[in-house]
């Protein structure tokens, strides 16, 4: 009667069982107040033109006039047509209604597999973000990994030996915050083209990436609207995480066995779905106007000072890294070597919390995750402590 | 590659179906401005309780002192209790940590639908929600259908005979506003557990139900926990249905193969979905106050009084119907018999939108659906034209 794939998941959600530590140790040692560089959550306050956007949003669901009921249309033409300006600005072409809006990556990278066979096969990073393997299992279906590893840059490139119906790439990345330039991605491009495979595109930390030559979305890369569906998100961009917003780009041209998957997806979300809050979609719609990009453009720099304040310290220590350049991630190699080992041991010696890289796939043991969003203050403190630790943690 | 299941799709949604028949008569007739009563939208404005407690939400959400990020555990704490205390209420005793907060009870009747496997059977009423017949037909689940008729006052009972793993029951029922009573309740409630079926129990409707003997929630019925999920939703409660919150309740007792399908639920969601914004669950606990529930109340009676003044109608034209008393829709035998002809001919003699039975399956044919969530000035003139075009139609 249930469905039995949910046995093959492994028992613990990686951010439980770190809150579970952390909530020990907390427990354990009242007086030492813990700086927390583990999840990938936001601190900084929205931006006023959001909040502003909010406010009013909610006093007009408060008056007869301007109450809005069900949003049918998965997504007001006001917020489709903001996030199709987004695109343009970054050279990729999108129409407004080619866009669904969403109430998060997260949502969205789950559901979307409702549209494929459980028979196909997904190809997935390793390390990985860990939910687009349990998404995969939980359907049945077979999951391949590809190698991240210190010797590619923590970027897998198509090997013409894999199979492959389902492709994720996620740049730039969580969790080892590399990014794809466009050649790599032009690369991946024409192999998903080739074996008509599709390419799942989590855009969610494209904010972050500011260096000539790393692509905000697949859609910069030609041939990308044939083979890729992108995920795109405000959690990072405009501090959403709390507020839940995001939207998914399936283009009319990516058709599989004869059907339009933009159509699949559309009666996914129509049937299974119901919208996104007004409030909510008013909120984005101001965090993608100019003054709002502009406020929230002052969080992400804000994070950045975090990211070179992280790296310097891992420069001065000697500890290789690979982010905190187009990404809010800095993913180091372990000192000592085990990941849940430096996790107790930077908890127990510094109380900085981190992610262990054991937790993202077999190939991340031997790595940490520190991530930027916290405050300059709480970063700083933290980057003393680990000092203090010296090299060998 | 594709699911194939979405090919055994009906082509159109209803509810789009209708939008464009009406879009092209409106075209098509632009100085005769047309009254909708078809889809089950809510019209009335926000509570003053909720409007005041998502702007200041928003406005929290603007401070770093008072930012909130990820809500990692699927409601907070102030709602799950505000849900508690709604079902304290009902006599139907739910502990805060059963009750998982979510964007409404479409999402949650579809994506429940993920722990189960697809070799079960589900057990679906007709008439009925077009989404509990098509969520399942996504996953290449078998759907066995039970006759709603008038014979059974559109309340079908328990069959020995047939076979059933999940069944669906939504009380006070959407399209035919008919109402389970206790007993009724009850014997699904003996059936599902000598059978170790699961009723999905979709309580959306239940603010409506105000006849004494009309159970508001399953968990009324004795041994509901052991066999019972319920949806609840503020959609209608409190006019949520351009907000998007509701919540699925799943008792720790109810097992099955030996497997905790609240662990399962909790797992899905853990792993599909990043919770419900901040600002609407203040706004949702705000409209489960005391105070917010008299304002939501006042809400509730204004749609009553249409439904009374619709009631009123089909009695004095001798039309049969149900529903009415404890539900926002009427379902009336259709005068002519067809209901997408009737359909056709409210709209361009009275330019009065419905739902044509037909819509919700097989034994819907010869019923239509009127909806109470205009305004009373609307319902006040449909009700005029109805009258005018004669019991005949």
């Amino acid at each position: 009667m249930i469905n039995t794939h949910y046995q093959t998941l492994p028992d613990n959600y990686l951010f439980a069982a770190i809150a579970r530590k952390v909530r020990e140790f907390e427990a354990g040692h009242p007086g030492q107040p813990v700086i927390r560089m583990g999840i990938g959550d936001v601190t900084r306050p929205l931006a006023p033109a959001v909040v502003e956007a909010m406010r009013e949003a909610a006093a007009e669901m408060g008056c007869a006039e301007t109450f809005r009921g069900y949003d049918d249309a998965q997504g007001y033409p006001f917020l489709k047509e903001a996030v199709a300006a987004h695109y343009a600005r970054l050279g990729a072409a999108a129409a407004p209604d080619e866009i669904l809006i969403s109430d998060g990556a997260k949502s969205d990278a789950g559901n979307l597999l409702d549209i494929f066979s459980p028979d196909c096969v997904a190809l997935i990073p390793d390390p990985v973000y860990p939910v687009y393997v349990d998404t995969n299992r939980m359907d049945g279906r077979a999951v391949r990994f590809m190698d991240a590893t210190p010797d590619n840059g923590f970027l897998p490139m198509p090997d013409a030996s894999a199979q492959a119906d389902i492709i994720y790439l996620c740049s730039p990345n969580n969790p080892t915050g590399a990014a794809y330039n466009r050649d790599q991605l032009a690369a991946w491009v024409a192999y998903a083209r080739e074996r008509g495979a599709v390419i799942l595109f989590d855009a969610a930390y494209e904010a972050f990436a500011g260096e000539a030559g790393i692509p905000r979305s697949i859609y910069e890369i030609e041939g990308a609207r044939e083979c890729a569906i992108e995920v795109g998100s405000l959690s990072k961009m405009a501090g959403f995480t709390g507020v839940r917003c995001g939207w998914t780009l399936v283009p009319p041209e990516l058709v599989r066995d004869g059907v339009s998957l933009r159509q699949m997806w559309l009666r996914r979300q129509n049937t299974k779905f119901n919208g996104v809050s007004y409030i909510t979609q008013r909120g984005a719609a101001a965090a993608l106007s100019p003054e709002g990009l502009a406020q929230c453009r002052e969080n992400i720099d804000y994070y950045r000072e975090n990211a070179r304040l992280i790296a310097g310290t891992m420069d001065a220590l000697g500890i290789a890294y690979t982010g905190g350049r187009n990404s809010p991630y800095i993913w180091l190699e372990c000192p000592g070597g085990d990941s849940w080992a430096f996790f107790d041991r930077l908890l127990e010696r510094a109380q900085v919390v981190g992610t262990p890289g054991a937790g993202f796939g077999q190939n991340g043991e031997g790595f940490f995750r520190l991530s930027s969003f916290g405050t300059h203050e709480n970063t700083r403190k933290a980057m003393r402590r680990f000092r203090e630790l010296g090299a060998g943690g």
